[in-house]
């Protein structure tokens, strides 16, 4: 009963992309008055005709609702897309790929519009929008009160997960989490070329490796912890030193194979430099260290010498 | 009742490292008659006095029992350790970490001294050993005909799984998921290294982390359905094309966070070969051909040159 009584929040949707297009769909769907509007005016064709208001300019849009979510190609089309729309007093939702620091300048240009701003990283393709079974959802980080206010309207399209005032890191935990990814689809595309001239089905392996990294993937709980405490020998099964032991077997394999090695060497290399440097018994926390840059001025001088600067 | 009165399998194990105790435990805790051999005396004092026969040397280990199962420190130790072994008519299953090419000559250096042979690649940290629920196992290729007959008395201490006749095929599946995982590490590395210098706590983003993963784990599915079709278009939902479009914010944002690229930067110059060489409405699968060396003869010449040939 209270369903049909309750108003639900209208919605701006700038760009109606493959993303931009399912997010618009599930908010009509699910009875939201939904204002639309594409730089190509022929995607909108559809909405309209499902009851949507189509705007002619990205101002007028702007102008038609409070609440204007923003999906487009990259953070470049959104400075294009607003050039001319009065923001003040608009609920700015950025939804478009971007990295921390070009989301932090946007929360700025947006206040300085008078509009309040939350940023959003989708970890989500487009079949995945509307379908909660599917697990994804939007990291989001900027204002925390716009996120309250707007909690139950932004999880109407795919799940929500807020991460801090700090409007950059929204995207910076898409980055860390598909950054991620991509170091997993590295080893996997490793995997599957040792095998690709033997007499093993690929689609026999790949339920044995899809099990081993969802096995292993906890793993990053005891990383974090050893991070946090800053001791990275606690709870270690397999030391640093019996884990670059182990790597000839990895590359003579590979050799082996015809495979090159190019995708495991990097990481095998920083096991190497942190044994090299550090602690035997230590797990392989350590790399993450090596990663991070120091400051300018320390780089190539020991330790001890930097720090005594 | 049957329990009591059926003979469990004798068991030799040569080799009472961390992995071997751990084995040697689980068929002395189940009843089965055991002989110990290890080259450093001292560690088989615990089983002497639990109820096993431990052998003065390697030969007499290997005369107690048919089945010897071997589990070294490495393929060199093997040789070592079984120079004055008489193999004939004995069944040897070597745990041993090895690569493919190892085992392969394993099995025929077995077969020539009259011994059947299984060679098993392990999935597992010691402490897994004995606890089911833990979820490791050992992949067993060779004799398939030895597998079946000790299927029973391999179940004992963790899983099994049977790959294949080539006995080259447990280290290559071994190797090959442990490569993956290495993959996976690496870019959980370069994750936490994105926050490390932010107000994130890794104890926060482990969760989302390790989540992510396992959820992005079984795109090998898929993966392995386009190398069998040999269609890499097949089931596409994010082309690589757009995600070659998308690594510029994975560096930018490394860059803005301090955090060298170099664990990032080896498959995304793999996936912009790829694109300039073949076709962005693929997936990322093309990547794993670019690996695959091909015959030294061909480098350099383009295909149909080499095919001529
Ligand atoms: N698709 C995914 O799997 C996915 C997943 C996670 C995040 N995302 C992010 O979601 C955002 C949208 O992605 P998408 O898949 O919808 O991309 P898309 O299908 O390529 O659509 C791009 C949208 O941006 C608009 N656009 C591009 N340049 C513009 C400009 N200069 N001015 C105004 N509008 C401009 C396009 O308008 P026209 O129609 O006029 O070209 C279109 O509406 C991106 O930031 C993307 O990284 C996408
Ligand atoms: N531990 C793990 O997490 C793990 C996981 C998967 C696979 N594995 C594999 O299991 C095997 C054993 O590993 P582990 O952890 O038990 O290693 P470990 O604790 O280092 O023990 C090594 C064993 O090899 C023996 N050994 C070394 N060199 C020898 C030689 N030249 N002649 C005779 N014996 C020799 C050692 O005898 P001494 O006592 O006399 O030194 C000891 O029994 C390795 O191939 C390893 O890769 C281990």
């Amino acid at each position: 009963m209270a369903q049909n009584t309750v108003e639900k929040t209208p919605v701006t949707i700038l760009g109606l992309g493959a993303m931009g297009t399912a997010l618009a769909r599930t908010w009509l769907t699910a009875g939201h008055p939904l204002t639309v509007w594409n730089r190509t005016p022929a995607r909108t064709g559809a909405f309209a005709t499902e009851g949507a208001s189509v705007a002619d300019t990205a101002a007028a849009a702007v102008a038609a609702n409070t609440l204007v979510v923003v999906c487009l190609l990259d953070d470049a089309s959104v400075d294009e897309a607003l050039a001319g729309a009065d923001l003040a007093g608009r609920d700015l939702v950025n939804l478009t790929t971007s990295t921390p620091a070009q989301a932090r300048a946007r929360a700025q240009w947006a206040r300085e519009r008078g509009a309040r701003y939350l940023d959003g990283g989708i970890m989500a393709v487009p079949p995945m929008i509307g379908v909660p079974e599917a697990g994804g959802y939007v990291f989001y980080s900027g204002s925390r009160a716009l996120f309250e206010r707007y909690r139950e309207t932004l999880a109407v399209p795919v799940g929500t997960a807020y991460v801090g005032e700090d409007a950059g890191f929204a995207a910076l935990h898409d980055v860390a989490l598909l950054s991620a990814m991509y170091g997993m689809f590295a080893g996997a595309a490793h995997a599957f070329a040792l095998i690709r001239k033997e007499d093993v089905d690929p689609a026999a392996l790949a339920p044995l490796l899809s099990d081993w990294l969802v096995a292993m993937a906890p793993a990053v709980h005891q990383t974090a912890e050893q991070l946090r405490s800053g001791d990275y020998t606690k709870g270690v099964v397999s030391n640093l030193a019996m884990q670059v032991a182990g790597t000839p077997t990895f590359l003579s394999t590979a050799e082996q194979q015809g495979v090159s090695p190019e995708l495991l060497t990097p990481y095998f290399e920083l096991m190497r430099r942190r044994l090299a440097e550090g602690d035997g018994e230590e797990d392989l926390t350590g790399v993450i260290d090596l990663l991070v840059r120091r400051p300018a001025a320390a780089v190539g001088l020991p330790r001890a010498v930097s720090e005594a600067k």
